[in-house]
């Protein structure tokens, strides 16, 4: 008997939680590895070797048809024949051996599967009978699973135990994170490649990770969100427990989506939107396998960055010039200094070195090395940045000088020390990142790059990291939800109900309702056909009515034209100071309900001057997007013209990313355009798509429901109405 | 004596050319080092060890002041103490004994001086003492130089030899491109530290390589281009000469143009004009010298690459799909494959895989390696791309497995010979880009990386020094050249001269006149006082005039306001289905004129829709600089509307370019806007501001010459026109 029950007690052995859990894929008290192998090509072997370093833990059976000895220990020809049932069954063998295997298994009581072949005939009634009797299946076409607390090592390669989880769709892709991350030092917690998801999701894969104690980061692959709200939320816990996930994705390129859709029949989501979704679960979106290990090693030294706002400090003018461009090609601030610190450091710099931001030493460091330690000192010192670059000569100085070697290690070890009291990050580009000094800068918790791309990408991670996820917004609009009806007046009535303003105006059938009510409002009117979808193709809109007897001349013709219907008349909308803005709001396959607030006119698909979120959002965060736009310039006050207010653009938005996300049965919701002026923020037109996910079978009305893209230019819902 | 007589005749000894060329810098007879010393901390000791390393070649004479011997051999207290007149005098001494040092080493016949020291006391005037006596100098406040065929080492740092020339303004950053450079095994040929240029200039030293054999590629940083256009002309030279220019340079954000200013003392060009100039000259710019480090290094092993279309070679998905993200953002093209390629690529794949771009093998490469030499070569033998990337697992199969090692390095060799055979680019990123496959692919003139993004900014790096420089315009405006005029006839007369469209129209000083020419024109009319620079704000615009009785009118209440002037009467355009662009032109200390084109209105300015070239500009390179405009999908055909005439508008915009490189009295030129219609390209309002280079004392006219950016909306100058 291997010795599995000095095995530590596992979660599930803990709270006894029934057959369908998925402790046997973190800490199974026994596995078999069917197809196991002495042939290193062969997946058995991997699989098997790795188990085996694990039976000190736990029982490893070996099965192979035609083998009776493997690896120095008997192996048996089934599952059957094993003298126990295996809590954990990995299935190295061809993809149409499988369904025989798992039926001999089943019956035995086996609780988990892991899937390695690719093409599994049937696969999903498979999983459904694998979960019919309480068990599992993580894969198939998974490359294994590794997991450093509990010895568990059950896939292809090697692993170095160590603070990061990774949960790859893509096995390879995990398996160069894994590579990447050894080569940097960051050993794995726990490896899930998890293959098709045929029965176990990412999602329920990443919960387990809260409670698994060595994993202090998260390295995510994935390439469709089908359960993304879901998942989301785990990332969102998972942040509030200290642990933060880095997220790879594709789906950034029309050939990125063409992939996803062959390699995994689901459509790659829009990626704006997945960022979306990582901005309100405080997940940060890296773009590969270095940039993510890069941004690890340096979140798992450093201190945590608490703002974008990096000072520069270069012991050469081009060097420094070089890393501000990239910085800010990176989304990170350098701001100019101040009085106070460009005095406290002139103190330290010779004259006609530049003391502001970057810094560039011009020789001081060079003529003693501890003032890099005085200039770095009083750097991170400033109330102005939240870390510091060094980038440069220093760390080289040794090796051109070994006279210089001992001293300069000395010198990175101060640097390390000041970088820990001022509590900032302070992070090095060397031109001699393998000497002594850069492993001494790293074992002091400063990240040290021999590229200053690297090490800028690596601080805008952290960053990116420290961004907090978004707190969940108390609903503000009326919880009243009165049934849908189509229309525009209908569209009105919903969005006034929660506060959303229109011109003034009535809903009239006839003439006569027209004459009675035409004295509440003031010329110019407009009057739309309102019951139309494409009121302004089907001439079903009048606008600039200068007075209530053309109105109702327009209004007979109209009538005559186009037949009884819901009539709208309002005052038309004549400030030429407003700037007109879309806002628009809809329901995200996998990732639920979003806002999305663009340019009004044509600007907003022309020049993509659009920003989404997932809905609902507070109005700051409204206002954060409207920041985001382009042309946000032209709602500040454009050229002398008057500023707008934004501040009820904002709440509007907020408004109506509140009604998408309390009612499931729209599925989108578009305002376009919304006329912001000095003065208010006023919807011109609207339009409401019935149709969300509790209404699956409301033929959706309107244009926009064949239409995903929120960037319809204006001119073709509201002709006229703003001319 | 030093066997300098056994020295190769130099460039300047054949030719006999007088004192004062550059020769002295690459290959001088004799140097002296002027504060030699043996301390390693010193200038004095990288300098004169590294001087002696060429004694062989020419007589190395050390000097300092306190001791008669260094390095083994005499040294001199004086340079008028040495047995003979050297022909290079390095200055390693402190700045304030330099004039001093000089005055002594004039009258003796030195040739060249190399300047260290970064603060030199009235610099100069030094400089013009020097010139004055038939000498140069290099510097101050270089780094020193290195030559390779002549064994010239006078500068701080070890250099290997090899066929890159670094010429950089910034010392360190020239060292730290050497440094990278060696190690990824790429040597220099020449290095010029050129530091403050107050004699000798970049565009001089660049232009001596063109005869230096062993220069292959030349690595450039620059942060100031005042003598640009000599410049770049120098760089399309080398580039016709078969030695391309990678090109460092700052000014891509606020911070480093602040740095730029206090450290070089001069306004870091904008880098959208240096970019245009890149462009012209057939330059590459970069970002960071890892990125040019490795694009030199794999321009140096690989074929040329055609174009920017490359086929991706995955053996994951994963790895598949963030390299098509990742190539489509560094600006390469993924296009999806024909039937035909897709045929070829499955007869090797199995079913599942994709076979379009990129192309997952799914395993298949995993069980028959000599798959990868199949695939790669099928696909580089498709005419739809330029280049293949292969991206993920290979190269790591030996060190995962080392009974595959040896075959891995012999299939490593067999894709070397495919894409040699194809003369198309193959580029690989691996997971094991340290091992020895690696090693094999970079000697067979495959680039491997172990990161994909850096494979792919080397591919783009390739794609992007294959862009031929631009060839030169023929003009095709009339060579006449009439003063100029102010006002806006004299603007309408001088560019219709050259074939710019205006509405039908005349200028008229009286009444009498417009009565008498207005039967030419039909309505609406515009009347303009044309000889204001701000018309619509000093109410000299009037729009929408319907016929002859209101002109009067108007004319008469305009003269009555504005006085006596050159008033114009125009047709007013009506046509609904144009688009406004906008189209200008200015000239650029340094970098000469140059042609811009943009969205009309606002959106130039708040979407930054711009694009720029150096002028002259073909109408080929034009319909190219309209289709890099965001808002040239409005010119295509806006949903249905009709396609406008971009031909007449890229005619209209070459001649614009050819008139402001004909006419150096002309600072700048604006149309705005110019109003393209399905039919024609027409200017609707047009301002000309002398005061070019050629008449510096010309007060310029106009608000334009004030404001440097193109991008004033169209409200500004034609409120009122178009409405």
């Amino acid at each position: 008997m291997y010795p599995d029950s000095r095995a530590p007690i596992t979660g599930a052995q803990r709270s006894g939680t029934p057959l369908g859990d998925l402790s046997a894929f973190s800490d199974p008290a026994s596995v078999a590895i069917v197809g196991a192998s002495e042939n290193q090509a062969k997946w058995g072997y991997w699989l098997a070797s790795g188990a085996l370093t694990g039976r000190h833990r736990r029982t490893v059976h070996l099965v192979n048809r035609r083998i009776d000895s493997l690896f120095g220990q008997r192996s048996y020809p089934s599952l059957s024949q094993l003298p126990d049932v295996p809590e954990l069954v990995a299935l190295c063998i061809p993809s149409t051996d499988i369904a025989d295997c798992v039926s001999e298994a089943l019956p035995l009581g086996v609780r988990g599967f892991l899937g390695i072949a690719s093409d599994i005939p049937n696969e999903p009634q498979l999983a459904a009978s694998i979960r019919a009797h309480g068990a599992r299946l993580v894969g198939a076409n998974s490359l294994g699973i590794f997991d450093s607390s509990t010895e568990l090592q059950l896939a292809w390669g090697q692993f170095t135990p160590g603070p990061m989880a990774i949960v790859s769709q893509s096995g390879q892709l995990g398996s160069e994170l894994a590579v990447l991350g050894a080569r940097s030092g960051i050993g794995v917690s726990r490896f899930v490649s998890i293959g098709n998801q045929t029965d176990v999701t990412a999602a329920e894969l990443l919960s387990e990770l809260a409670e698994h104690e060595p994993t202090r980061i998260i390295a995510l692959y994935l390439e469709s969100f089908t359960d993304g709200e879901l998942l989301f939320e785990t990332l969102r816990t998972l942040r509030a427990l200290g642990k933060p996930t880095l997220l790879l994705t594709v789906g950034a390129s029309a050939a990125s989506s063409r992939l996803a859709r062959s390699h995994t029949g689901s459509l790659t989501s829009a990626l704006d939107v997945v960022d979306a979704a990582c901005r309100a679960a405080g997940v940060l979106r890296v773009s590969t396998p270095s940039e993510l290990i890069d941004v690890a090693r340096s979140y798992l030294a450093a201190p945590s960055l608490a703002g974008s706002r990096i000072g520069i400090i270069a012991d050469s003018g081009g060097q420094a010039g070089i890393a501000a461009d990239v910085a800010s090609a990176k989304g990170l601030a350098v701001p100019a200094f101040d009085d106070a610190v460009t005095a406290v450091l002139e103190d330290v710099l010779p004259p006609g070195a530049s003391s502001s931001n970057p810094v560039d030493l011009a020789g001081v460091g060079e003529r003693d090395l501890s003032n890099y330690v005085t200039v770095v000192e009083r750097l991170l010192g400033s109330d102005q940045i939240d870390a510091a670059l060094l980038t440069g000569y220093f760390g080289r100085y040794g090796t051109d000088n070994p006279d210089l070697a001992e001293h300069e290690v000395d010198i990175a070890k101060r640097l390390a020390a000041v970088a820990g009291a001022a509590g900032k990050p302070l992070i090095v580009h060397s031109m001699a990142a393998d000497a002594t000094p850069a492993e001494t800068l790293w074992a002091g918790g400063v990240p040290c790059f021999g590229a200053v791309e690297k090490a800028l990408a690596a601080t805008s991670g952290l960053a990116g990291l420290n961004r907090k996820a978004r707190t969940p917004v108390a609903m503000s609009i009326p919880d009243s939800n009165p049934a849908l009806r189509t229309g525009y007046w209908a569209a009105r009535e919903l969005l006034a109900g929660i506060g959303v303003s229109f011109p003034r105006g009535f809903p009239a059938a006839t003439e006569q309702r027209v004459a009675e009510l035409i004295s509440d409002i003031r010329a110019p009117f407009v009057l739309k056909a309102g019951w139309l979808e494409h009121k302004s193709e089907a001439g079903g809109v009048a606008v600039g009515i200068e007075d209530r007897v053309r109105l109702v001349e327009l209004f007979q013709g109209m009538r005559g034209r186009l037949g009884d219907g819901e009539y709208v008349i309002e005052e038309q909308e004549t400030s030429d100071s407003g700037v007109e803005i879309l806002v628009g709001a809809r329901r995200e396959a996998g990732l639920g309900p979003i806002i999305v607030v663009g340019a009004g006119g044509t600007d907003a698909e022309v020049h993509r001057d659009v920003t989404i979120e997932l809905a609902p959002v507070s109005a700051d965060t409204a206002l954060e997007m409207i920041d985001r736009l382009r042309c946000s310039a032209l709602l500040a006050g454009w050229r002398g013209r008057p500023g707008v207010n934004t501040a009820a653009l904002a709440t509007l938005i907020s408004k109506v990313s509140q009604l998408i996300a309390a009612r499931p049965d729209i599925a989108e919701i578009e305002l376009n355009p919304v006329l912001v002026t000095p003065h208010a923020a006023v919807a011109v037109d609207a339009l409401i798509v019935p149709g969300g996910e509790l209404a699956p079978d409301t033929v959706p009305v309107g244009a926009a429901a064949r239409q995903p893209e929120y960037s319809r230019p204006a001119h073709e819902h509201n002709e006229g109405i703003m001319q």
